[in-house]
């Protein structure tokens, strides 16, 4: 007997009382009481269903009703003992109701079990989430969409291998961010759909004995399917990996957008300037300004991928149905919901703040031999096929930087010493906004394209 | 010079040959030559769309494509050589196309750049992969569902924490794990809706000044999205990590199921018997036969879980736009995709060979206590709060244990020791199949739900 | 200006104040003030290094030290403040030393960084824990050495592939959980010296300018080495890294530990018998005792593989020397930490609790055909090839199976019918404890080679 | 009946043959050829065991062993034929050795199992590969050394964050590297001692009923020891989880060097220069010249990092003793050591082939602050407290931005504005070289360090 007088829930069988080390080494309540909103939300439905089916009354119904929402309101109010004696919130929930209004809370167990009881939880508990998470990632994406709106006169080397491509527009280059950010949305809308399937009616492993209502629970939760085999409900925890998994692809573009910036924000780029409000500095070095908060979400791909990793192999090898291993899944989620919204919320300040130094870049895009794709199509447009081109401007780019001479210091003559088809037409080419203009299917630099894109977003948003 | 006089497609710049070291450090060819198919297959739909912008002729196209059809059959049939000195498999059938053709072979590659070029191969092969591995999963589907209707009276303890629980249906187990598939099945095709989206356009990063119709493109391969913007779309590789994904669950799943079919062919569980056909010896213990198969797949989650994490840890931190670091995607896909299929394929007629031991499922059931929840659930129905009703029928359990005797062995009299309540009607809740056809929710075990549920999945596959 | 006028120390060449957002993504204090016994020890190193180099006086180094001495003594006892405005640690002992003793507390810092400080914490940290992790270990190998030695009398079957093989001793299996842990002793060990390497005067990545004794800072915190590169000094985590991974290894001991043990507490098997104290049951099915604590160890080795990844990916393509990424190591350490601790912890007692059921086990011996390679061995000795006399038993084998028999009762006529080289001494190799002793080389399972190990282990042990 | 008459070694015990699909899906023989010379080398040993105890005489043991060189002959001379059929290598010499010598070929397997079998073969390849690992890292480490050598006038800017933070020597940053990979030399050796550990012996769990002389196997392949557990000894695959931890923290280390040189080798940075026979072009843009093989190196850290996976996951959860599961092992470390070595191979000419841009690293020096450390220890030597010398210089390089200044353009009148405690003197602080030289302690980046450092190093190779 223990805790003033509450007795472990499955106490009848056992002739010993439970280890000190073994209630402290099993206990999750300190880490799931995050779910107590969850778990009395979901108890509130399964009240209703045992009315509906005549189980309680529904005086008793309202009875254990209020009494949840009193003891949601203690916990709220921090006014709630937690103890880990009482190993997880379902126990804790169960044992304050008890005190409350005596046996008849005992009844709330009717028709179901932890097994299916925490997995309601984890399902309500994520769908919550994924919803914050679809507007934190809409955040990020509108500040994002600002800066390529008030960037549209700024053109930048676009990379491949680290090395200067082409001259691509600052916005385009932006754009590309929300494009991956709106897949990533994608898929956690595509998740949701394998959240929101409820397992309430699941009991242990292999179903109940009581009439309830499973599609009137769905319906005052808000889940729109049931799932199917009582077995597969206890035992699934698909749904947890498929958001870590989505949400480490969502950390793998956060992790280069901030690769992105922190190699621009070295002075050997200098391609914008972080506000001293977004960075911090040196206890050493007095002229240091770090880009710490990019710094650290690429780190955090780590933890991300880390608990991705996690969840996989708590669940290799597992034999159906539920086993107490799974009980690991919890940390794991938080962790992955935490950081990942951590990381959205404060690019969202971030990005507004970062300057774009425009000079910078356009000099860059000057220094290299960005246009020399746009040299090497002028000539197949001659009639030069494309493999040859290619190598004749190679050849004048070899040419350049043994005389250390960018292309647009290049004589006519000069070129037409590497190709008879260069006229005085070719000039033009060597032009980056030339050459970012003439990228003008959809998809493509080209402003215009550009400016049609923002226009499409704009309009998603408004949605 | 190298190769028959065929130069780098970038030799144009370069002063020296390519190291020898270098070149086979940087091939590709050994492992993306399986992508020939594909190259060949977006290489004509390039090339009518070439034709289509008129940068080539009606007569050039045809004679582009017959060649190319004519590279396809050389590989096909094995006359087709390959070397480390080509780099990839776009190189080799350029190289081989200019053979056949002249000039005219180079101007194929305007308009496109090996960055999108290499995605819309892998974009097709995937495509093509996750149709085949549907098809797979629903064979494996379809060899459970067989299994579940030629089983219907066989009734097997239901486990948790793999201590017995309650009686179920074996056909309830082995839908479950149609369930599971059912979720596989969905997650790839979520995924098949971002891998069909065209990158065709693109070109190194930028898009292209070519005036190609992308729609048309992307009609002939069969896509119903085109990429919008061409920087993302050469640095994405979010559709292989999200398959990847896909495919870790669905191996978690095939896993389980190994795990518990090597557990039945314990000989202490006993429950299922293995065909010699598919199970092998040892070498050194003549009494032995071996579940191998089950034991391999289970054994390959680690590889496909490590794939995962490959193309997850490849892609971090990453600078956009294309990286070369990015031709790490293929071989940790190809595998994948090849285990896959591999583990599921095998699946279809090992599992139609297992035999299921009813009786010995039938005497594990009987000896366990698996019915005590419902004696708890019969008090609670005479009026017993559920907690009480636990304590009491634990009670019993122990008294059981302590005295060897089964449930069905006690007398109404030793019951109502325990608690007045248990009256006549008691008895038939020790029954199992009582017990299993008491759970009739939807999802439940029952039998009634079972094949409700069979007829469900029937239909499901018939579409 | 902040907390109480103590500027960021680096507030100098910034011009705005740290964004609130900011300081609460980057502080590290709500995980790393765990680490401030170690910060203080190594701060005070540093001083009586200071002192040494006659940079302050042997009074101010009094002063200093005695304040730290206080601060330590503050923390322990909860009346230390802790703020996410001050970052981290390091800058609240800084800070707190200030108040305490004036800017002499700014002395302090003369001839470190963070980036050499947070280091050496970790180092000091780690040393220390992985000593405790040692005695851990050891404490769980004792546990197993006293069972081994109280069970030399029981006889079980082993396994290979969940298929009973060979009879052995359980004395013997257990040991080989003894000989497991020790390899992950020795790797811990190995891991030591490399965690004993001092990186102090190694400043911000460059060294310092002040001439202090690195080898006496070594001494004064037991260190034998000290790091020979100041860049390599900063960027290193390799030392975490290795930790993490021999952490993985030993929870893939003590996964699989456990995931026998959960075998054997099935009924089906019936192997153990864990004592109710040590269990946990089920709140809905009052028959259920469950081996929650096996399970769960079995499923934290998820999380202790997800810290290892986590800090590789971390690390993974970062520039040298120190970025902020590296943050990120401690949470992923930490929690290998507890964990790790955490299940051997409990698995002392845990073990020592279980009961082995020597009659199931022998049963179970009896019922396989586990002597089937003592038959063949046999056969050998009488001149018959190994390959013939392997499938001479596997025909034996094949007809006791389809008549039910077991070997022993078989009579030597019928084993004659196989091979006429049976002879009456052939009865012997039937028996299990036969079978036991003849495997008698070093590391056999022969009753006289697992005393002798016994024996060797407890000298081990001694020392 | 299959393969010429060839029976599977386990056949007595079945009454079937064995299903094409699953020889096919359980062979290993496509990747485990590559083990025949170690399969080889431990069958001549373990025959010569046999022959010491008299179990075949010394005729029939040179016959086998003789045969046995025969086949390897076969093998290296491509003459040999391999087929699923035969499942493994092990079979398929066997298998030969039978066909060349009759019966007596089946004696070889007499005291072993291909438990233990593959277990030796395995430490026998792993020795191997590890000693060949470790000379390919000292021939990466002696490529350094020669660049560090030669670079001794090369001053450049030491990063953290990225961000410019101290002046430090070319030769102590790649010095860093090579205390890296001597870390790593370290761990690998420390793997060795438990590679080179004997199973033979073990048999297939139990141990063996013959008396063979474990030690003189041991010595005859020169394990210094032998397993100590026949059950441990087959289950264990910790010696190959260790190396792929250990190539993983070597991979690592090649990433981080592969990030830096390939930041370095953008034109922003362009502080190296790739020869062009190290680079690859791009197909599409003439000017491009990348560091393909730095990037690749990177990306392949993804594999490496996924085949540890793979190796844990594998093994997580399994029962004692040896599982099917384990074959999965042998790709892993194939591919591990493969790529490792083919990392550290290609690194060896193309680090050579390198050239330092000496005059743009001076540049870089500078044109950043990267004296103001030195700037804010004079001050602390004048008797300004840490903390505040680091405010007062934080000023000054904030007065200087936003003047568009550098340091040495200051006058001393405008330094004594920020403080009056700045001399004449103090001007030499702001000297780059003078910097690097105060750095002087053991492991600082004074060229009388780096210099001293190069000699420790030059003896250490010579041993």
């Amino acid at each position: 007997m223990s805790e003033g007088g509450f007795k472990k829930p499955w106490s009848g069988r056992f002739s010993e009382e439970t280890e000190k080390a073994v209630e402290e080494f099993t206990a999750s309540i300190s880490f799931d009481s995050r779910l107590y909103r969850y778990d009395i939300k979901g108890s509130i439905a399964h009240c209703k269903a045992l009315e509906k089916a005549s189980i309680i009354t529904s005086d008793e119904s309202d009875r254990i009703i209020s009494a949840l929402q009193e003891i949601e309101k203690e916990i709220e109010e921090g006014k709630f003992e937690f103890s880990t004696e009482l190993e997880d919130i379902h126990m804790h929930i169960e044992k304050r109701l008890i005190e409350k209004i005596g046996e008849l809370g005992g009844k709330l167990h009717t028709g179901r079990s932890r097994n299916d009881q925490v997995v309601l939880d984890m399902r309500l508990y994520l769908a919550d989430q994924i919803e914050e998470i679809l507007s934190n990632i809409r955040a990020v994406q509108k500040v994002l969409l600002e800066k390529a709106k008030s960037s549209l006169d700024i053109i930048m080397p676009g990379y491949t291998h680290l090395q200067m491509a082409q001259p691509v527009m600052l916005s385009h280059y932006l754009i590309a961010f929300i494009d991956m950010l709106d897949r990533d949305r994608e898929r956690f809308l595509d998740c949701l759909k394998r959240v929101k399937v409820l397992p309430s009616g699941s009991g242990a492993l292999a179903g109940i004995p009581y009439d309830l209502d499973r599609y009137y629970i769905a319906e005052l939760l808000g889940f729109p399917e049931i799932s199917k085999n009582s077995i597969d409900a206890v035992s699934d925890r698909d749904f947890l990996i498929e958001f870590a998994s989505s949400a480490a692809i969502t950390m793998v573009h956060l992790g280069r957008l901030s690769e992105d910036f922190i190699i621009w924000a070295s002075s050997e780029f200098g391609f914008i300037e972080i506000p001293d409000k977004f960075s911090t500095g040196s206890s050493i070095m007095p002229q240091k300004k770090n880009p710490d908060v990019f710094e650290l979400i690429r780190g955090k791909t780590g933890r991300i991928f880390g608990n991705l990793q996690s969840l996989l192999v708590m669940m290799k090898g597992l034999p159906l149905s539920y086993n107490r291993d799974m009980q690991e899944d919890k940390e794991a989620i938080f962790d992955t919901v935490d950081t990942l919204k951590g990381c959205l919320k404060i690019l969202v300040p971030l990005l507004d703040a970062v300057n774009f130094r425009k000079e910078a870049m356009l000099t860059a895009v000057n220094s290299g031999f960005l246009t020399s794709t746009d040299l090497a199509d002028y000539l197949v447009r001659k009639g030069v096929p494309f493999r040859k081109a290619h190598e004749i401007v190679g050849n004048l780019v070899k040419y350049c930087i043994s005389s250390s001479r960018r292309l647009s210091e290049l004589t006519l003559e000069e070129m037409q010493r590497f190709s008879p088809q260069f006229e005085i037409d070719a000039l033009r080419f060597i032009d980056p906004w030339n050459s970012v203009n003439t990228r003008s299917l959809p998809g493509g630099t080209a402003r215009i394209c550009v400016e049609e894109r923002i226009r499409e977003i704009e309009r998603q948003f408004a949605d």
